[in-house]
């Protein structure tokens, strides 16, 4: 996913938001907002999931193939970390 | 919570949004971009614990004190269909 | 769901939990493993949904009928509870 | 996170689902039924996130390093549809 792609998804995220917003100040049925709010995370599951490959594909290749060994760690130790986030939120 | 609590969470959520979006235009790291997308699903999650929790104390019981079965049955099949969404996103 | 389907689910997941164990023992591929561990947790998702929605039917609707507020307090406490684990599990 | 260290966790998870099944055949709270539910599935969600680590530092490692761009390509791919599933667990 290039950056232009993530911002354009990440917009389209920000009206839906907008979206929500009107509906709980137009007194929309709870669960009516509480399903828009789960469509937001679910988006934005897939924006960070195009990030992630992105990363995948530069920095952490760089970092792979480098000579730094404390890179390579730091790199690959940030993905288990948002792993274990992503299970969490 | 109240309406105008989760209103102001909302809010909130937004303007963490926005500073996603100016993130990815300035080229941020990825894994900081998706730590905040995350930050941000995780208020989501909390947003959506208060809607619930009103829903429960206002609609739910309204409709469980009721005479109508098919409104009581309509209000817990919706808690248990955003329970397993919850459990999706 | 019944209680004797809510045993019978959890027994099928209690057999596929054996064939993770077998696969890990085996040597199996990382990613392989890590797929059948999510599917684990994608059916037991499922069954909580399926105590959740008994529970519904049974304790809550019978606390909220009830003349206890405390009592029912507590339960409508304990649906939020399980929904806000449900976004972290 | 050792091959074994893994076996041993995933036998503690397989033993945590027995005392599961033995709630429901002795009639327990369905929320307690639940918590447990989750908490397997916490538990289950650290042995993931253990082999994925493994897994970034061996055959990750390998194939990035290696002259293969379509082993490199299936490699990260696999991660990423891995993150994309536990979003969605």
């Amino acid at each position: 996913m290039q950056n232009e792609e993530t911002l354009k998804r990440l917009k389209i995220v920000a009206g839906h938001m907008g979206g929500v917003i009107r509906m709980v100040e137009e007194g929309a049925y709870c669960i009516d907002i509480i399903r828009q709010i789960q469509a937001v995370q679910a988006a934005l599951n897939k924006v960070s999931a195009g990030i992630l490959e992105d990363h995948l594909n530069s920095c952490v290749t760089t970092a792979i193939r480098g000579e730094n060994p404390a890179e390579r760690e730091r790199v690959m130790r940030e993905i288990t970390d948002v792993f274990v986030t992503a299970t969490k939120v």
